[in-house]
């Protein structure tokens, strides 16, 4: 990797202690909110204030095509993927709902879908569409896979936001993911794939034997990860791990989503640990493997365990309005003092 | 028991099959919305509609005292409970925070708190404050827990709503949940009695002798449910418990809180299991016996897992929220057909 992330330390004794100040000065026992106490501290390291801010939130969604659909690994045919990207541009699609209700822009990005570019996406492409056929041959080249990490982290820098989402879209994405899991870690593909959109289980099978002989084909070297991402990635998922490595760099928080977005910060982590400390983790997927990527994660502890298997950015966007919540009791709450409430007596 | 509670039967065949045929006609993969889909379903069937309605939202907070803090069972002093109930008058509490967030309007419900009545609550006294002290007397007479029970089923016939969440705020009511739920299942003290607002271990095990002390004392008969909440209740645990009866009897969806919710959902349920139909169930809190209470409703599976504890209906108004981001989405998703997507190819 030609390009190196220079990510700062978000640990602070100064401001943990300032924020347990707060949240234990507030009319509640202390601790008594639990996870969302946590969040917010989190928040406070990852800006670097002690009263964090969560004015300007995006969602950004990364679509891309992959060549392995050509081996019939998801339920949904390739051009679902155009068609969800046209549904996100006129606002008809989960993500976009989720979105409204949460006060988030979101934004599209045409990562490497198949086809004419978007219209209305920002066009980021480093091809001329979506990856080749894993199965048979590396999915994109080192060149393309270090481009769309650069790509990523570019687009990250180019404009400032208190907090933001990713999310994706691509048919085929989860066998590119699990492929990852499998070449990062060893874990079996039998363990790694799952039915994605709705595989029944002949198709799961056919999915792990898919990844199985890939992973024969490439032999796959950990200590190369963007060897392993031209391998076996796709656009979407190289572009956002250059995505969350920009972000962090400029310290803004990511809330990530599901499966696919975890492997993109597989990716990420290899390239530099550090990325980790500025990711919140919205949900623990359906997806069978998406607890074993998330232990992968340092491990990562999921806000939400709602069965959710959509993708697009639907988790993140329900965890950055939990994460609102949080703040909105960390900033408004009356404290002991302004309440005349007592303390605990013990 | 005096009175008794009609609860129309919920569920549908006709109802379901239209709510799913929606859900499956949205551009998605089928059931990839997980919980948020069950959610939805349940909340038509509740109302009664194929097309359920979230706009008029309540939170009715049961406040009252607990003679049983006399045994040093609880973190804090029993006047927090007032203090705390002013508190929510005033709009400083979490729960005041999570309400304006989620467009919901608190009612507080002085139901049995020491000394005068809270200025700015709905006065709903059954007796002249709060419950004695059920380690060494019955915590009520079985009149004032019929009264307390009527009171709580007269206030939710009073208001519609399309939906409400319930809370509580009393010093000394973890013990009293606790001593129900060993009451009504046999569970062991040990078991049953947790840190409630903050105790150190020797509080705990404290707690669970003055629990195991009153069951020895008052001789529990689980064919009496009123009996029971006469020995070990409080009088907002007994008015929530009519509360949820009231509601279901109206067809109006409640959810729930956490523990203390729980216990009083475990009184209703004893005295008509249909009203279990009526209710969502926001979060499993950090009290250890939670999940116990939760395998005794239904089992219900609640759907956020925060680690908090603090009551006052804070999970129910996060629970509301996720609700009402579900209906979103199943509102204002564009169809298949609408966004000229393709369907599965399996």
């Amino acid at each position: 990797m030609k390009r190196t992330f220079q990510i700062p330390v978000s640990a602070s004794d100064t401001l943990t202690a300032e924020v347990l100040n707060r949240w234990n000065s507030l009319t509640k026992p202390p601790g008594s909110l639990g996870r969302l106490e946590e969040a917010v501290l989190q928040l406070a390291l990852q800006q670097g204030r002690s009263r964090p801010v969560l004015a300007s939130k995006r969602m950004y969604i990364f679509c891309g095509d992959h060549g392995v659909t050509a081996e019939g690994v998801s339920a949904f045919p390739s051009e679902v993927t155009r068609q969800m990207a046209a549904n996100f541009i006129r606002g008809g699609a989960a993500i976009n709902v989720l979105c409204r209700e949460a006060g988030i822009e979101p934004v599209i990005v045409d990562a490497g879908v198949n086809g004419e570019p978007i219209p209305g996406a920002l066009h980021r492409r480093v091809a001329s569409g979506g990856t080749r056929n894993f199965a048979v041959e590396p999915a994109m080249t080192r060149a393309h896979a270090e481009l769309a990490i650069a790509a990523g982290a570019d687009l990250a820098h180019e404009r400032m936001d208190d907090i933001r989402g990713v999310g994706e879209m691509g048919i085929g994405n989860t066998t590119s993911a699990s492929a990852l899991l499998c070449a990062f870690t060893g874990v079996d593909p039998v363990e790694a794939a799952g039915p994605g959109t709705g595989l029944a289980a002949h198709g799961v099978a056919r999915k792990a034997e898919v990844i199985a002989r890939a992973l024969q084909l490439h032999q796959p070297d950990r200590s190369d990860p963007v060897g392993i991402l031209a391998q076996f990635g796709g656009f979407e998922i190289a572009m956002m791990a250059g995505f969350l490595l920009g972000s962090a760099e400029g310290r803004i928080p990511v809330m990530m989503d599901g499966f696919i977005s975890c492997a993109a910060a597989l990716v990420a982590a290899r390239l530099n640990t550090r990325v980790l400390d500025y990711l919140h983790f919205s949900h623990q997927s359906a997806e069978p493997a998406h607890a074993r990527m998330l232990a992968e994660l340092g491990p990562a502890r999921p806000l939400l365990q709602l069965s959710m298997r959509l993708g697009e950015g639907s988790g993140a966007a329900l965890g950055i309005s939990l994460l609102g919540n949080a703040l909105a009791l960390y900033d408004q709450m009356a404290t002991f003092a302004q309440a005349a409430v007592s303390g605990a007596a013990e």
